[in-house]
């Protein structure tokens, strides 16, 4: 009797696949209704810029072509910005695929691989896919210990990954915890840095990650324009680190993982520094407007450096996330993150904000 | 001394990355020419389709929303179209993702993987990334041994990958042979069917592989829209197996592999029966360019029943590649595949065929 489960690694057998959030159109043909608020999944709630709008537009046309599989011209432009050279940068379809590619490419099922509990649940999946050993370090107040987090090195470390903010709690480390915790890690470690939200901090407070790479030649630095850049449908992300790295990368990596939209709406947002300052501002607005409603309503919340706020609402997280579902308000419940007393808001335009405080007083009022 | 090499996965370190057909644009940077034909990467010379085109634009405007990662509509469409179960079908961002997938759901470093010789350079890739030890059969006449290729198996081969018709060579199995094949292997063995260039074949020529899933549950079919329904640059692919493989094959899958525009083009592509009509009428017309060509000059070729011809060139095919460069016209060396001595040339328009042999004529000439 065949059995394809019999047939499959390990690994990937007893993987429980990404839950993603809740698309407003499933939201739509499941309960029939409209008007839907999705606060779920981070997303940028400017929509597309309008000079990526009009770039797409252009590049219609080529689209039987395959894709530059060099990406020669996102790499150059990231290159410029950012004083880096172009083969330190690997690209990836979203900064998902980097992180995979990253565990594909040097972790074998010999390894342990650190992250921190309430971490990105993509590293243990990553990690799990390929066999090796997955170590969730405690977190400390909701962030990364660390301290601890070095303690669980062993001879068969082969990576530890830090997301700096942290997703889902929003956490975060400073330059100055994260260096001295850098500079202690063993060489035969690979640090992998996830700055998916880091454009929502403040220049100053930024670590500067990019140049470090020079420095600590086990470091690589992720980023993505999923966020602050807004082109999550389009999928675009991209690795920072020392050559040697980037070309081991790139022989695992698919050829043409990024498509010819992504290349092009990522180079043009990269200078479309208008929208960026706007997606801040906007976030930076929406933030306080809903720690002012948690604050009113007595709800303790994690202090966030993201575009989210998680928020505890206690043992009932699960029935309030369906309740705001059938109130048009799709947020995101955080019980596989260990956070089963919480839901994590994305920050929204101030009237998408405003329904979900509308929906939680009249949740919580009744 | 740090050394990103040796930390390394062996079979990572050890890949030699696919190499893509030459873009225009990289050609147009370097030898600072325009009007370039580029014939080199089996894409469709049609460019998009309207209807696509009109779709995409439509999209745009939700481009900061994640994709649908569980592709609703698009594997809804499918299924419709074909007479599939939702749930029978795996998306891929292009049908390399897919072929990785699976390598890297069922396969690991202990078991064998068994190719053609001269077949799709990413089957070995694949199976060189895992660790797992690839096993190339040699051809007959430039096409897959399935006598030989089934005597290759032995209790530690996983998986068997067949492309039919066969890239880069165009060789074609028939019903009756792929049938008796599949027949013998035994259900350890996991065959991959890949029939990227399955459009251009006659109807009545094809085989019934989406219903052979339901009598073989160890066969899998992948297939793509980069060829016939020209999307190359915008990565959609999918894989048909039965549902026991593709909840496996989902697990390990990036949850947004494919961007909300590959989804919305892969929907409407699949409706516009026009323009797959006419890429099917315009690749026999090309293709018979090419042969009368060939029978003109002498010139020996392998029969294709793809977009694209495979031209023996002789001992300086390497030379003539270089020399269609400078004369604008991009094709495909395929020394690498151990054909160094034919050129592989894509069906394009009349007129960028006929570039094509015009140059040839110079050059031959010369």
């Amino acid at each position: 009797m065949f059995d394809a489960k019999l047939l499959a690694n390990e690994g990937v057998r007893n993987l429980q696949p990404y839950q993603a959030g809740k698309p407003i159109e499933e939201l739509e043909r499941e309960l029939g209704i409209t008007g839907i608020v999705k606060l779920a999944s981070n997303e940028n709630p400017l929509g597309l810029s309008s000079e990526v709008r009009t770039a797409l537009q252009e590049t219609l046309s080529g689209l039987s072509r395959y894709p530059d599989a060099n990406g020669f011209y996102l790499k150059s432009k990231l290159a410029k910005k950012f004083a880096l050279k172009a083969d330190q940068i690997t690209l990836g379809n979203g900064s998902n695929d980097v992180l995979e590619l990253l565990a594909r490419t040097f972790v074998s099922a010999e390894h342990e691989v650190i992250f921190s509990q309430h971490a990105f649940v993509v590293y243990p999946l990553v990690t799990q896919a390929i066999g090796a050993k997955g170590v969730a370090v405690p977190a400390h107040e909701y962030g990364h210990d660390l301290t601890a987090m070095l303690a669980a090195i062993t001879a068969n470390t082969r990576m530890i990954f830090i997301a700096n903010p942290n997703n889902p709690t929003g956490t975060f480390l400073t330059t100055e915890q994260l260096q001295r915790f850098i500079e202690q890690v063993p060489e035969h470690v690979l640090v992998v840095l996830d700055e998916a939200y880091s454009e929502y901090v403040a220049e100053n407070e930024r670590a500067p990650s990019f140049e470090w790479v020079a420095s600590y030649p086990n470091l690589i630095v992720t980023r993505t324009f999923s966020k602050a850049y807004g082109l999550a449908g389009l999928r675009a992300g991209y690795a920072v680190s020392q050559p040697e790295i980037a070309d081991l990368m790139n022989r695992a990596r698919q050829p043409f993982n990024m498509n010819s939209l992504s290349l092009r709406a990522a180079e043009v947002a990269l200078d479309d520094d208008d929208y960026l300052q706007q997606s801040v501002a906007v976030n930076a607005a929406g933030m306080e407007q809903l720690i002012a409603f948690c604050d009113e309503a007595r709800l303790a919340y994690i202090p966030s450096h993201g575009n989210f706020l998680t928020i505890e609402v206690g043992e009932n997280a699960g029935q309030l996330y369906q309740q705001l579902l059938h109130e048009g308000v799709i947020v995101r419940p955080v019980a596989g993150y260990e956070l089963p007393h919480h839901l994590r808001v994305s920050i929204g335009l101030p009237e998408e904000n405003a329904a979900f405080i509308q929906a939680m007083k009249k949740l919580l009022g009744a």
